[in-house]
């Protein structure tokens, strides 16, 4: 059996979730795939944390202990654009193919990440970057490769969609927030959500795969604007108010726009309640394709990080 | 620029789709991917019939002058078992990757076919043979390939839904299966549609990719046992009617169950209407994900079987 050894870079929640699957999973992936997936080290800040169900030998706070040891494959998720950008590149160019669910990181320099990718010969997986659990990035990389995108619309954030949710119950702004962070789906910080940073993050990611025209327009309103009258307003024409994420053609180039918009109560992106995930997708060929389901959170995430990991090891 | 030769079998609803598809998307397919798709023969029953778009010089009657011609990858959509089945053992042994949108070829001979692949080193794509354009395959395949898989529930078959759909206006079958017919989407024999068989093959291939355990029971029961009382009545408890395939765990295998249902307004297979195909796919970690769209029609269908071409000669 092929064994394949795993450097962890990051043990919080989508990579505790991680050593969790995998543990849970790896008996099924031996025997269906014939591949052994084992993570040979973690790089964590603190060491001495408590992280059940962890092996404490595997940690480390040297990320060269992790992305030089003997891994075939590196999975990032640490976040940020900075550090994570250099544990990365440096994969990379040590020929391990990398696994990442950092979207901010992609967003910003995605495309030098994949030319270094492409010239080293290894693979970047990032499904777990865009909507978690839902495999959006392989149906525009993969299932729908052979259509012509004409358009892409979803709701990218489920923090923002959550609080959207709770305002159309009546609760403020403020109070939807906490009830939000309460829920475990916000951050502590929450503004990247509530200001449309987040899905302006994942659209230009999903923009890159879907369409080759370059970037025209971006323009990004948070859902800080959304006042409870409004929602009214919307209700009383049968409409529900959603963070709308949509990438579009234009003259020369592609739109980008991220914005708190009136949807109809019968078009699918009304029915994503909650911190679900959704996003419709455009094909001149195949019409309106719909996928949808649990955008973040630790196990879904988890399990989009291992599918990626699973596609690399077998490649 | 890689030149990639496709052997064409069958110039029908889909294989003609792909024809006017190929030739719409090859400069895109050219520029982004770097491959050039060339379709280099085509097997038809008749030569002589009008066929708009295709260059008859392709044309041929003999399977063997597509098969053993100096294609690299051949396309099967003449559908059947037996024939198809031939040819594609035949492309297999010639170390040809193959992309088939044949549903009742997979349910019959799936691992058989899976096994001679994987024998000569060649890939069988298979995205076309459930739910046409919407990329299911891909995402049991691949994108949750690192979850354990709970249940697929799902409607798979758009002709029958559509009859239902014009039933629940108040129409008879009969006319409603005929109406289905005027709007292209029923058979000349709709029978494997509305009994249910259909969407059993298709649901059989899902479960093969969802589950290791062996199928234990599949129990097919054809919407004609619906009728205008039973819809009247579901109606009365604020559901609808949906021909349901649902494949789970029971102990010591699989269960594949397709039936007619009553389904509540509220649950995703509900507000599948008309010819729309959906799958409801749970996954332990990553809990429900639904994947909804064009389940067949020519340019869908065809839009499925492109993809594949791709990905395989890009392999």
């Amino acid at each position: 059996m092929r064994r394949v050894r795993i450097g962890l870079l990051g043990c919080g929640t989508v990579g505790g979730g991680f050593v969790r699957l995998l543990d849970r999973e790896r008996g099924r992936i031996r025997a269906r795939f014939g591949v052994d997936l084992e993570i040979g080290r973690i790089l964590v800040r603190d060491i001495g944390k408590e992280r059940p169900g962890v092996d404490r030998d595997l940690l480390t706070t040297c990320a060269l202990d992790v992305i030089d040891s003997d891994c075939e494959l590196v999975v990032e998720v640490v976040g940020g654009v900075h550090t994570a950008g250099t544990f990365v590149r440096r994969a990379i160019a040590r020929g391990r193919h990398v696994v990442t669910a950092n979207k901010a990181l992609l967003a910003a320099n995605g495309s030098e990440l994949f030319d270094a990718a492409a010239q080293s010969g290894v693979e970047i997986g990032f499904e777990a970057s865009v909507c978690g659990g839902v495999p959006v990035i392989g149906a525009l990389r993969r299932g729908l490769a052979g259509d012509s995108i004409e358009s892409i619309a979803g709701i990218l954030n489920g923090t923002s969609n959550y609080v959207l949710c709770r305002m159309a119950e009546g609760l403020g702004l403020a109070d939807a927030v906490l009830r939000a962070q309460e829920a475990g789906f916000a951050e502590a910080d929450p503004s990247l959500d509530i200001d449309g940073e987040d899905a302006a993050q994942k659209l230009a990611i999903l923009a890159q795969l879907a369409f080759d025209e370059p970037v025209r327009r971006t323009s990004v309103i948070g859902i800080q604007s959304v006042t409870p009258e409004e929602i009214e307003r919307a209700r009383a024409e049968g409409c529900v108010v959603r963070q709308v994420a949509e990438a579009s053609r234009v003259a020369g180039g592609v739109s980008l726009v991220v914005e708190p918009r009136r949807v109809p109560l019968a078009h699918p992106l009304a029915r994503v309640v909650d911190e679900q995930n959704a996003v419709v997708i455009r094909g001149r060929a195949v019409g309106e394709v719909v996928l949808s389901g649990r955008g973040a959170g630790s196990m879904p995430t988890a399990a989009a990080v291992l599918s990626d990991v699973l596609w690399s090891a077998a490649a």
